[in-house]
């Protein structure tokens, strides 16, 4: 099974549902280059998995799905980011929809919602968690484009109240299976809020009124994720297709065990696998390719052995890092309080994409110029990896925010007990 | 000028020159992005350059050019490069053309020739130059497919004596303006010959019988360059069309003061007045973009700080190793013997072009998810630079080659001398 | 427990065991600088050791050991890094003497050895094991300064089979404990092999005739481990104290699940508990310590922020390798093939070690210049940590071994099985 | 001649300076070790530097000196960091001294200095000239502990009026030649000024009473500097001694070339020949060791030969920065404005002394256990090295540095002209 290459330890029943993820990776791979060329999600792959029972991977067996937990998830991203890394990312943002289903249900039971809430709340959870499991398609939006110095994210998206429903106005800017998925799940702040406190959540459908779709998105790599991003023109949400409780979106994430939402190293798999692969077809070239005098492969030149054993020493480092955030964040019983999770992910996610990345460059240089071609595996993959060096926030990025968290925790502490020599 | 920005110490006339250069680069700008997207060499680009005399830039006076030098050559890559990194290129491999003229003339003045094959090789050696002063257009095409362990390029396409010319077969793997040249200027082995010493040249009209373009090239950067390559089915070439003396191409070679025929670091300078434009662009955008909630510019947080910090270090760092590369290769009278300008190139050309990278890369952080596309700045960039990393060879070659020059060098020092103490 | 850093899933009986590390380290930290200073092992500390019980950590309870494992002693050699890295190594080579004893027992229970060697390898296996545990400290000399290309240690010391025992004669280059340990377990050839086959095990006792200590080892860094290496001049080892029996040693080597006789990763747990002192020192220090004008700690400077958060990421780096490679070894039951396990350590020895010398260098330029000394933590640190890189094998080699490795391997399996675009 | 490794076109007088430089080379580099082991300065140092004349290396010959320049100076400080980098070191920062004198003049010439100003003035600045030309040493001493987030150094001396001359008190913590110097020039603030406005110079005699030394200072490397520093306690300096007009210092600062007194540079010529000497004897050393079973130099082998590359490749790049800003420094006329060359000293310091410490880190794990010594050449270049690290401020300061200005030069650039899209 190709995820155990990263979830080493797999139980029974996570093989069994790894192996309807094996599955569809041949069609996945058949159309990788394709979609990649047009970039466009090939649609052939919503219903493939959907048949595989695989839209409702980490929704619990009660609402209907397979039980799988974020170590499914990982593996299913990371086999899936070996043959179409595009469709490995697509579905990713699927899944952390179940997010939205699982932590409301969480923090209802952590009390954290009143009697009155409850009832909106679960009834809200469950219809995205069965939702998925009927195989229906969430896509995720949550990006927009405004920057503050303070956030990640910034919403500016409102949804303003009216009798029966909601009234939504913004845009977008990036979530992928635009056009794709059945429903858009997307985050908007209540009219007269300014915090967190006022984001809600909302199902639109796909071909709801005053929904549109933005300019094509011709991205660098990834490009078959449908991430066009979407413009909502006065589009109207009944009530019960949103969660519009004030509070419950920072509730929510106090229940999560990860950054944000959780489920954030899934995409970091997603590259892992990208990284295999290019690794794998790179070794497979190279050692089939000989001199023309001696005969000997193409991978035994000093060169090669130095690329060679970089591009290993780098793949085994975006494994490492996966990994641990893996055991972090699904370990029972946790191991690390969430704020050290948090901080490992900070310096896990940069690591991760910048080891797969320099593993595509290397079997560019493997490769020489006859494989630096736009559709060649290793000039596709340069270009999905690519997209893993910015997405989220740059490895730079989380180093300084760690940076910051341990001299200012470090501070704080010697404030509060007079200088300490403590070794820990 | 922008290419004083690399030659710091232009003299008049070759500011001259340079203004010519400048006059060009508003149009190569316009047409790049749609050239990238097309992969598609803009045609409009020869009758400019052309009417701009620029085919003759390092053509000496006496024979119709301008009379620039490599110090020319460098600039005007490089300032196109700000522009449109493929035409940059394209424009550079008719350039080195010229080598092909004035390094027989060279071996002639040194006395490599004898009586009888002097006049042949002056012909045709005055031809090249002529013609391209006379603004023709010269591809140039060397490399081929065919990999050996000891080589840098191996050539496999044959010439066989016919009477009153040459029969020409073979296949040229890459090779900038294929179906643009007026002619390419190609190199074969004449049959019978083992050793460098059969290579010879040969003018072939582009629209020769016998003469097919290969399949496009899908390269993943500098896509304009129509570097498709060709192949070569009974060419039939005149004899004064050729330069077929046995050893006439090794013995030019001798006069070269850098590698091969010299020249090469002008492609670095194509690479290095992309990383500039980059650098700029993402600099302007970054400063003009500001934060929603402090005004403030987006370059002044604290990760864009690390990695404008980190983009000047590494664009200064290509100028560096690119100008004392353009001053051991044209100083009068040459301060460094040419193995060491050799050595010096072989570590050169990969850190120019590693550094160049490294600006893109940062340039691709800088700019978030957003500037992540396939057609903006950052993104052909990054492509158009990745094509530096493995043309010629990459950085790791040329340092494990440096590597065992040094070391062979004190093992035969210490063989000849006994175990010596010297102290450079 | 400092040692639970490293080790996060200590159990009861593991943590009790590193009570017992936890206990010495006061008096190993307030010993450490004079210690460095003077290159001296300070002797009390053996006392100090044998007392605690430790100097049979890792030898079974059958044997009167506390039956530590190899997560036992990498917890142990790491605490103790964080208190006098030069103890904690000396201490490393000390248990390492348990494989001698360990090691024999595992391959007489896998039937490699017949029934007349059974005895005998059993009782030298015994009398090693209950000698630890009774609190005699064993050096274990191995390595040598003759070099050959193909290995990494080349034994050139023979032993000469004489009427009841043997005479030995020889140099070892390097080794912890020397005039310190009860005895020396030495490696030496017998005279007439030339292959591993011919390696055999001697205890030495430290002050056998013929035994003299080499010139003081005045090394940068570890500069307390009696580090001397020894000569042995017709040195007398009577039967009952050697395991002459021919191949015992390369059968042995079989059975363990690492490099060599495995434990090795206990020495980079030395390094890394050493970087994490000095990184904390440096955050205790840089936090403490305040602007002038500001009032602000130092460590929130744009530069220190920078600094720590590197430093924060090499040192999780080294960690992240360091557990992995204790999984892999330790796991029950395995989950990778020896030849994994190994492949794995020579990746994760350079990379650990590298990550500890930045850990330094960081520490060193947050320090400035009033840091930069001798005896100050970042100056021992970076000393200290400089020998990691060049214990054993420098990263760079271990990089290229894994390159052949993979190389190789592919290359094997293609020739197996016809072109293969197998995707693992 | 050894300097001219780096200054590679001197002319004919420059070479005939630097013979002196190489006639005292033999004499350094026999006492380099002890006088690292000891950590003492060579007192036969002065004289034979005097005797060579080399006390005036920069100062006019009107003034009595050798007429040599900074391209002189960085000459000799390289060509001296080959033999003993400490007495390189401390050769420097006597001859930084002529700044003292050098600068004043040239701000007189600018006008400057006011009519009354000016005697006392060229008094003073004639005084520090003609005493180097005389063969008298003075130490430089600025650096103080007490930092402040704002500025490089920070001055809390003070020097208060009193009847024919000042009385100084405070503290200096770096400062080479202490106990060593004839007199140290030191800085002071003029009671009653906060700002550098108030900032003066003083000559103290080594032996005046109130001047202590302070504790013998332990370095990491550059050991033999005799860098303790001093205490002043009420000393007194006669007003003829003293450059006490307020702003004098200021003003004499405009007229450098380079950051602060200009002359910084030839600090990182110290470093680099020091790492020039590491390279050197450690490929004589690998070279002339051979594999027992093969024959061939331990420089062979593959780890071999990517750790020469390596330091191939980071020696030249230290060399290429240097001579770079030697030139940016020396060229007449001035190609760069004093802000760019400012800045690229920011880039340029960093960049010089990490690659110098790469070559010391290669060297250490080319020579291996058996090199990593505190006395061998591998460890003291370690250590020296390491030194070049924190000097003055770390790579990453300048860095940061540097980013800022490029920043806020756009940022300043667009509010003037409105958005641009300037491509330089």
């Amino acid at each position: 099974m190709i995820g155990e290459r990263l979830v080493e330890d797999m139980t029974d029943a996570e093989r069994e549902r790894a192996q309807r993820v094996e599955s569809v990776l041949p069609a996945l791979r058949d159309a990788a280059e394709e979609a990649d060329r047009t970039a466009t999600f090939p649609t052939s792959h919503i219903a493939l998995l959907r048949e595989a029972g695989l839209l409702g991977l980490v929704v619990p067996e009660k609402f209907g799905g397979l039980g799988g937990t974020l170590r499914d998830l990982a593996a299913a991203t990371y086999a899936m980011g070996t043959a179409c890394p595009s469709t490995a990312l697509a579905y990713f943002f699927h899944n952390t929809s179940a997010s939205r289903g699982l932590l409301p249900l969480e923090a209802i039971d952590a009390g954290l919602f009143d009697e009155q809430e409850i009832p909106v709340v679960r009834a809200f959870a469950e219809k995205v968690l069965t939702r998925m499991a009927d195989g229906i398609w969430l896509a995720n939006f949550a990006s927009e484009s405004v920057k503050t110095s303070g956030a990640n994210i910034t919403i500016a998206t409102t949804a303003t109240k009216v009798d029966g429903g909601w009234i939504l106005n913004g845009e977008k800017s990036f979530g992928c299976a635009t056009g794709v998925a059945d429903y858009y799940l997307t985050s908007a702040k209540l009219a007269g809020y300014d915090t967190a406190e006022g984001l809600a959540t909302f199902f639109i459908p796909r071909d709801a009124p005053g929904v549109s779709v933005r300019a094509p998105w011709d991205g660098l790599g990834m490009r078959a994720t449908a991430n066009n991003g979407i413009r909502l023109e006065n589009v109207y949400v009944a009530d019960d297709e949103a969660l519009g409780v004030p509070g419950a979106f920072t509730r929510m994430l106090t229940m999560s065990r990860g950054s944000f939402v959780g489920n954030q190293l899934a995409i970091a798999a997603v590259y892992t696998g990208c990284a295999q692969r290019v690794y794998d077809e790179t070794l497979t070239a190279t050692t089939n390719r000989k001199f023309a005098d001696t005969g000997e492969p193409i991978a035994s030149a000093p060169v090669h052995q130095v690329l060679f054993g970089e591009m290993t020493r780098q793949l085994e480092t975006a494994y490492l890092w996966l990994r641990y955030q893996l055991a972090v964040e699904t370990a029972e019983p946790p191991f690390k309080p969430k704020s050290e999770v948090f901080t490992q992910w900070r310096l896990g996610k940069g690591a991760v994409t910048e080891a797969c990345f320099q593993v595509a460059l290397g079997a560019l240089k493997a490769g020489g110029t006859s494989a630096a071609s736009m559709s060649g595996f290793a000039g596709r993959a340069l270009r999905d990896l690519a997209m893993g060096l910015v997405m989220t926030f740059p490895a730079e990025r989380g180093v300084l925010e760690v940076a910051r968290i341990v001299t200012d925790a470090r501070a704080n502490e010697l404030f509060a007990t007079a200088p300490a020599e403590a070794v820990r």
